[in-house]
């Protein structure tokens, strides 16, 4: 599963500058498009009114998901994972609509999703020259907070709607392109229809560890304004004909983020010490949370979406690193490195223009060695996804931010920033106190464990209480799960959070400095010296291979073509389809290769060899999870929901012969509106009759 | 902590050859101790009586440690932490001898540790010439064959009296050596007395992830003969005098085992394969536990041990992959093979002679690379520490073995290795069925994580059930925790075996020989080839540096000399000793710095400037645990119990100035003795008043 809110988002580079781009590699802009390379591959390549259309049709969804209009009425189709937050936070003791699945019967019964955002791409602006004047002569944190003032105040002033707009500058190529882009957005969002959880991730982690090939990874939402259904003309046709082996595919989507031009140094710093730092802390709170849950329904119940999203980043992260670790694979992205800077040394006026930014960022990542884990741990991970903590902090430094000029604020708490960031907060979702306080006494006893019980921020974060006292207190005392509560301090600004008695408010508020210092070193030492070599390496690569690359991923839209198309396994062939019927065989009775109940009871029903999931070439990562997969013709065949293995590895280089997509099929999905999860209304909508 | 019993036992790679030691480095076998150069170093090195004595007093006991008589009747000072298991097993719901630690008033009181041996070495014999006669011309797995069976050979000739005596051919220098170690053995171990756990490990993880420095880690153990105190009049003089700064110490134990001589392919090999993977288990492992401990009284204290062992191992391979993953230490390491192999080429005859080990082990380690999960899955890890499971594997293996001729069995079940097993399963010890269930769920959950659920292995090992099922049916239907049905099986050989309807048993019948396939498969391609380069890896180091080496530790005696002696933290001096009074200074009042009860009723009447913990300069490793430190005048003045974290390094290498030892002083042992865990009795023993 790829959405992208359980990767290590904090942790992440800025985007940097690609290969030149083989085979069906390439996460391509919608503004730089290779339609002449496909064209004379395939002998056909999308025209602009075809892009036009597509660019319109994409939704992206702030939780870290890709999805599309598929009706004039707000109808989008994205993955079930994508949804999965909101079914369990819609659910209740007595309704778990991720056990069950969610029909809405009719537009009354479709309900709103806590925190989730729609957005689409109305326009892309090159804001290049405005961002590089701003940050012209400087370094280090002084660089980085001068792109951050220039940044903010792009999106402020261009803007000035924020009901219905939102404004973001992606940097690409590191720095050597800046870009405004300009979304529709729906701030309501609401569920319409999702099938059980065990349907949509069939085999769970033994299937999905390797790759996930029965899943009915589907779902539909929609967005609402004033309380009635978007209109939404662009929109892409809906065809549940299946797909055909060979065909081409367009994915449509936003990629979370990619590192494929990573130096070495970088790649060595990820394999060695970040990835296996993450994936140990993953592991240990991932055996927590399973023996939590084990023989407690309630638990079970609620802390579902919280290990699903742990196992998803285990996985990621296991790929990521497993593939820096594959002798062959690393043998050919340093050779890549070395040619590179082979060719730009064998010319003296790029080799001038150039510099070292490879030992610049190797220093950098020398320096980032001893920080990370403390900057992780205080920065990224504080609070390890407990919700209350995070509601505590964001309101503690949004009330400091505030006071601040805008061009002075933390990134995150600028004025363009503020209503995603609003909504979130205020948009009432349960909240589950023994899984808060595991969080917070799982990262409270981490702290201590790698920043050791003698640095003083671990003493004056635990003083003489245990890790499990202080979740204790924190999350009996905090009222922090009250809306009404997060509002009244959120618009009462610093002097009501400094007056306010709240233990968790209180205690964010008494270690926060010790956050802050450490990510102010952190951006001096490692982000602000890597910021500044990164337009050096574009600059080489431009040199070297001209205009014909592709930015790393953003989390912003983008298109990717191949082809339907199996691959070899270990020398056994994998076929390009699989079908309902091959989930009924391989059902065991047992979780999780478990029948959920709907599949049991409608089984005469289904017609067995309708096409469930397949697979593609197309080059894809971490949030482009529900993105649509289109056919030649501009019809939406299918949402893609994951990658097998070999995917995985795309993070740092794309391999044509083994990466692919896994994509739950519109067949499927019609199948199951139509006889296991029976939705009437909603065949209506898509199929027009 | 450092005993070898919780470290990657299985995993290991056989013993190899050393690099020329410099400074305190080395771990000396006796019959080869460098008494000339630490003479010329400090003025002063044991004699042949000195060395002779040590050797008669020290032990070694078979869970994983080392120990040292200390008194004529049969008295062994060890660390609490080896005889944990044992306090744990003496245990039951109404006594908790962890908890609250455990004295013997009288010697009617000293109870039997179950599986617990002490051996004390009688003689070192060369046996090289009869083990490479058998292995002449032979490779891969008949290789590894023939050394085991002449290995059989000779342990079964030399000791008909397996009563008393145990024989043990031990592989030095990659095989350029064999040598038979003779010991005396003692099958009756009892506890005498042990402080609470809180007291050996006081700070707990936080302080053992960097270094313990208030650890109590001490105990005593008896030997019996027939019913009655071994008489041993070779043992140490106990001296209660407390370290000073600079002097000369001596460690006399048995490091379980190093890697010194790893060739860079093993070490990315184990850098970025085996550790990473014993490490995610382990972590997720620890989560599991810790989860399932909590807010669980009996699950608490019956867990205790188990989750004990998994932070220790989790630490030792922490230390071990961070040294691997230090850019310097690795550079260090990488030109040492440099070094070496420069050298050797420039010498025609010498690398006639050698040929290329170094890529015959990158060869292995790339077939190791493809099946190393399987084999530890299915082999070491199998049961993943269920001793249940453990059990059922040991009888029907040896019911199997036992049919054979001795030198066809597999190791560890020849006749010489049998009274030690038959002990262990025989003696009494309580099984706790949730940790038992949970150890059988775990590791089936991970066999179909790794080997995924379309592996034939996987599909026959779990057919339609879930880890859970199966865990539940077997752990709820085994009569294995009664050692008489044990017996009876182990007695009733094969017959017996095959019919026994206990499902545990049933269970390892029906798919032991896929174990065995993969075992056999890892011996021909990977073990076996490693066997036949080690020894030219040994030519290569003999013919460069001559006759001034050490070999890997082998879990057999050595001896390492050093100094009493602080280090410098990243920059910050830390003293060579701490007192008692520090422990008061640091404690919280909560767990793991919460103060034992006993240190909180006896508070006035402790010496607070007693020494309690200090550092040397001696080169151990895991296996050390419970080493005597010992003087130059050959009074046993600590036992150590641990090294700082720099210490781990020194699998692979030894730091001078940072790796450092950990002790427990006899000083303060003799002061919990008179004040905290009173035992008049013993000190009259000690001191002889």
């Amino acid at each position: 599963m790829m959405n992208t809110r359980t990767i290590l988002a904090g942790a992440s580079a800025m985007a940097m500058l690609a290969v030149p781009a083989h085979a069906d590699e390439g996460m391509w802009t919608f503004d730089a498009f290779p339609a002449a390379k496909m064209q004379a591959k395939y002998g056909w390549a999308p025209d602009a009114a075809w892009l036009k259309h597509v660019q319109n049709s994409a939704v992206r969804l702030t939780g870290g998901c890709s999805a599309s209009f598929v009706s004039g009425e707000g109808l989008i189709l994205t993955n079930h994972h994508c949804v999965r937050e909101c079914a369990q936070d819609l659910s209740d003791a007595s309704h778990d609509y991720i056990a069950n699945g969610f029909v809405a019967d009719d537009r009354t019964a479709e309900r709103k999703c806590p925190g989730q955002q729609a957005e689409v791409v109305t326009s892309i602006t090159d804001v290049t020259p405005v961002v590089q004047a701003a940050e012209k002569g400087l370094s280090g944190s002084a660089l980085v907070k001068a792109i951050d003032a220039a940044t903010a105040k792009i999106e402020k002033d261009n803007c000035p709607d924020t009901v219905t707009t939102r404004c973001q500058v992606v940097t690409l190529f590191g720095g050597a392109q800046y870009k405004l882009y300009k979304y529709h957005k729906y701030s309501d969002v609401r569920l319409v229809w999702a099938p059980s959880g065990q349907a949509a991730a069939f085999g769970g982690d033994p299937d999905n560890f390797n790759y996930p090939r029965y899943g009915l990874d589907a779902a539909f939402l929609r967005a609402y304004v004033d309380g009635k259904p978007a209109v939404t003309p662009q929109h892409l046709k809906w065809d549940a004909r299946g797909p055909q082996d060979g065909e081409i595919t367009m994915v449509a989507g936003n990629p979370g983020s990619t590192d494929r031009l990573y130096t070495k140094a970088q790649r060595i710093f990820a394999r060695d010490d970040l990835y296996p730092f993450y994936l140990t802390l993953l592991s240990e709170y991932r055996g927590r949370l399973i023996s939590k849950m084990e023989d407690d329904p309630q638990r079970e119940r609620t802390g579902t979406d919280a290990l699903f999203g742990t196992e998803n980043s285990f996985k990621a992260l296991s790929g990521y690193v497993g593939s820096l670790r594959d002798p062959k694979f690393a043998a050919k992205l340093n050779k890549a490195q070395e040619q590179l800077r082979a060719k730009v040394a064998a010319d003296p006026t790029l080799a001038k223009k150039v510099g070292d930014p490879w030992s610049q960022i190797a220093d950098a990542e020398n320096s980032a060695r001893d920080l990370y884990q403390q900057y992780m741990l205080l920065e990224p991970l504080a609070g390890f996804q407990s919700t209350l903590y995070g509601y505590a902090r964001t309101i503690v430094r949004a009330a400091e931010e505030r006071q601040k000029p805008d061009a002075d604020r933390l990134p995150g708490y600028n004025d363009a920033a503020l209503p995603l960031m609003e909504k979130r907060l205020m948009d009432s979702k349960p909240v589950y106190p023994w899984l808060e306080k595991m969080d917070i006494e799982f990262w409270l006893t981490k702290v201590r464990e790698y920043m050791t019980a003698d640095s003083p921020v671990t003493k004056a974060m635990l003083g003489k209480q245990s890790p499990e006292q202080i979740a204790d207190a924190l999350v009996n005392g905090t009222k922090l799960a009250d809306p009404a509560y997060r509002k009244k301090l959120f618009e009462g600004g610093l002097a009501a959070v400094k007056a306010s008695d709240d233990p968790m408010i209180r205690y964010v508020l008494a270690h926060d400095q010790a956050a802050r210092d450490i990510r102010q070193d952190y951006i001096a030492k490692v982000v602000g010296p890597i910021a500044a070599a990164e337009p050096k390496l574009a600059d080489a690569r431009f040199g070297v291979y001209g205009d014909t690359l592709y930015p790393d991923a953003t989390f912003t839209l983008r298109l990717s073509y191949g082809t339907v198309k199996g691959w070899d396994e270990k020398g056994k062939p994998v076929p390009f389809e699989t079908y309902y019927g091959g989930m009924f065989d391989r059902a065991t009775g047992n979780p999780p290769f478990n029948l959920p109940k709907a599949f049991i009871a409608h089984k005469a029903d289904i017609d067995m060899k309708t096409p469930l999931d397949f697979v593609t070439t197309n080059d894809i990562i971490g949030g482009n999870s529900g993105s649509p997969v289109i056919a030649k013709d501009g019809s939406v065949i299918g949402a893609a929901f994951d990658g097998n293995i070999h995917m995985l590895g795309g993070n740092f280089g794309y391999d044509p012969v083994l990466n692919r997509t896994v994509v739950v099929s519109t067949a499927a999905v019609q199948e199951a509106l139509e006889h296991i999860y029976p939705a009437p209304r909603l065949l209506k909508e898509l199929n027009g009759k």
